[in-house]
């Protein structure tokens, strides 16, 4: 078998090349003693059906036994880690890494940062968050989830969007907003996007009905994302095309959103849709965005809660696009283990308690996220995901070559990849296949499935996964 | 002085009656060392300052060192903590009592709670959360903090109400609401209420202006909250005639929203308005506020996310009441160290993914607060509250009688006190003042000190604190 055999060739190189560390807290491969959710696992989901709803529960794990690349489970099973929480660790299970000491005052002194933060606050700032921010940021403000994030932006762009205008609009404001105080602004999303799950996260969030159903929504522009054709190569004049036009309704979509004096203060966009199907558009539909967003004063916000942290090869998707300006702010969270985004200078508020509130995110995670980032860097973790993910892709185009009618549109950058599966019974079937064969997997938009390994995922893990994943697929009817 | 002697004849009973291990990790008193905030404090203000914005941050702490009911800052001082991070810290600084090794693999994996949860995850929640459940609850759901906790509240009651409103009256529904899948559906808040800052949140809280400006927000119905006059003994009359009337434009507001096909899905209420002023009503204001919501099929949430966790003497603020069937959801944070909602089995969504996000919680908040309830248990932590309260109370209506015209209605229930200054600039004056001898205190409302000791804050502590702020007091011109 080619997998085999490639697997084999790449441990011969592995061993050659990377750190040792990585390897002394790792296991050797998946390891699988029953079906998933083994019968602990369906036990202790019975136990919780009496306290809260487990429709969506997997299984349960044993988080002192998981390490580095390996999830291991209730009932023992060891299983490779492609999905990590829903994309949300780092550096795999570093334990050994941390000194439990230098967390327990900050932990059970949970301090409410905005108002009085510990000693090394800055300094693990610096150390932190701002040692990776992405180029043309100096601020960031820290907050405890991905929708928290996103809301705060959101505010902070409606508060610059009213400060600024203001200044110089104030009669054509004062005509338009007739709520006084609160003003009818709004902000432009894409269809496909996801931004979380509060209320105003969830008018810019389109990918499922079911997250939406029944739940008031503000009524907000939403522009078209680009729908493209795979393989990209044989596709070029027609994705340019969409693209373009796409962009056309984004313009047009400010302009009379403008007139209607709803005013258009942001623009919300993932560097790939990520929750709605691994959905990519060309380097240079975001920079003419961006460009759209200069020309009509609208700010522009880049999501990173699901791509932002190195998967993609760079520590944030969107520094791939080239741009020396490509965003008024920036929201992460997942992997950088801390919510919070990064914002330009200008869109710090006026006045104090207007972005706050008690716990302003969680220092505990500022900790850990400095040491995280300090593996990452020492290591080289971005080479490696940058490695480990041609392997990864490579493998996928491999695979749709050799199962046509089953996989189709293999994408990615670093080893933020995906794949469609022909339909969604059968996408939801092969996770549960590679499942029980040892790799954890997840789902995204309709029929595709996202792979989303931790940093430490190497080259050696590629080959393992797709040896695995293959022979999941060759077991589908 | 009446403080001292009060201080000397407690301090002897205290040694007599409360368990050694609160007091050896105890310091005996406050010690100041500079103006708070000190030079230390400065220098990290300004180090923070190129970061993000400082104009809230008081000064810095020293987590390690702050134990029990003390607070140290970074420049050594040492506070007697009667604002605890915002009302959010349950026991004080109890290190000692966890085992750090405890938290360390969940610390470090953090898990998608919804999807993976850990293996002690019901047990814990079991030993938790549901150890103190409110009387009539059997379900909870956890959330990463207070404003999330609310939003997914919000979110429940709208799936409710649509979920029952679409078996019963589906025509009706399908000619309101025209926004197919998005209905028009409001929550009745209340004027001073406190209940996030994200974006629905923000709908429903009425505090303070600088919160909401420029940020739109959802039209929904907003009532008065009854105005109290005090002391409460002497304006029964009139503060009965206050409650009926507010209870009254309740009605109204449900009637008139209902009619007008914006249908009241719920009404969201704090048992003691806290971020508001600390505002009281009657018990009986909230009975027949709960009557009224049942007589209109609305879902009615109980926000106790200050006044949770035991500080008023029961576990939960809305036990006070006395009814059997006080609310349909509870939401928490703050103390609870984890956000949250105690939902009834009807308000658990029909379908997966409805209520849902990547961590939903922390479970290391879980495994904290699985600890901090068994002290609170063992310690009769509640009874304490009650006993320290009550010399509170007694001191602030003591220092009301000798600063008339500087202090006014002295109110609280437990140690979930509060006091009015003459004005706003002599409340932030005498928060300072106190802060320099050695007390935290925080500000709510417009002109009220709200006093938020842990629960380890024995009589002694009371008396201490009660001494150094009249000592305050007496300084202000």
């Amino acid at each position: 078998c080619i997998w085999v055999h490639r697997l084999h060739t790449f441990r011969y190189r592995h061993q050659q090349t990377t750190a040792k560390r990585v390897e002394e807290v790792e296991f050797d491969g998946p390891c699988m003693k029953t079906e998933v959710p083994g019968p602990r696992s369906k036990i202790l989901a019975q136990q919780l059906e009496a306290i809260q709803s487990v429709v969506q529960v997997n299984f349960f794990c044993d988080y002192e036994e998981s390490k580095g690349n390996y999830l291991v489970d209730v009932d023992g099973n060891r299983m490779l880690d492609v999905y990590t929480q829903i994309a949300s660790i780092p550096i795999g299970g570093y334990s050994i890494l941390y000194d439990p000491e230098l967390f327990l005052g900050t932990f059970v002194n949970r301090p409410a940062l905005g108002m009085m933060p510990p000693e090394q606050f800055s300094e693990k700032l610096v150390n932190g968050l701002m040692a990776v921010a992405p180029k043309g940021f100096s601020r960031v403000q820290t907050m405890a989830c991905g929708s928290c994030s996103n809301e705060n932006a959101y505010k902070a762009i409606f508060i610059w969007y009213r400060v600024r205008g203001q200044q110089f609009l104030s009669l054509v404001f004062s005509f338009f907003f007739q709520v006084p105080g609160c003003p009818d602004l709004t902000l432009l999303s894409f269809m496909g996007g996801f931004h979380g799950r509060t209320l105003g996260c969830l008018a810019t969030t389109h990918t499922k009905a079911i997250q939406k159903l029944d739940v008031p929504s503000f009524d907000w522009p939403i522009a078209p994302f680009p729908q493209l054709r795979y393989p990209l190569g044989q596709f070029e004049r027609e994705n340019a095309q969409e693209e373009a036009r796409c962009l056309e309704e984004v313009e047009d979509l400010i302009v009379k959103w403008n007139q209607k004096g709803r005013h258009v203060a942001g623009v919300v966009i993932e560097p790939i849709q990520a929750e709605g199907g691994d959905n990519h558009a060309s380097f240079d539909f975001y920079r003419k965005l961006r460009g759209i967003t200069k020309k009509h004063g609208c700010a522009f916000l880049v999501d990173e809660v699901q791509t932002g942290g190195g998967s993609t090869g760079k520590f944030w998707a969107h520094e791939h696009w080239g741009l020396d300006d490509p965003a008024d702010i920036v929201s992460f969270s997942k992997k950088m283990l801390t919510g919070g985004y990064y914002q330009k200078n200008s869109f710090q508020p006026d006045k104090p308690f207007r972005i706050f509130n008690t716990w302003l995110g969680d220092h505990t995670k500022n900790l850990l996220l400095t040491e995280v980032i300090k593996v990452i860097k020492t290591e080289n973790l971005l080479d490696q995901a940058k490695r480990s993910g041609k392997v990864i892709l490579e493998g996928l185009y491999n695979l749709q070559d050799k199962y046509p009618h089953l996989l189709s549109r293999a994408r990615g950058i670093g080893t933020f990849c995906a794949i469609d599966v022909k339909d969604e019974d059968t996408r939801n079937n092969l996770i549960l296949k590679a499942r029980n064969k040892g790799v954890v997997l997840g789902g995204c938009g309709t029929q595709s499935i996202r792979f989303r390994p931790a940093l430490v995922f190497t080259e050696h893990h590629a080959h393992l996964f797709l040896d695995i994943f293959n022979d999941a697929i060759a077991e589908l009817k």
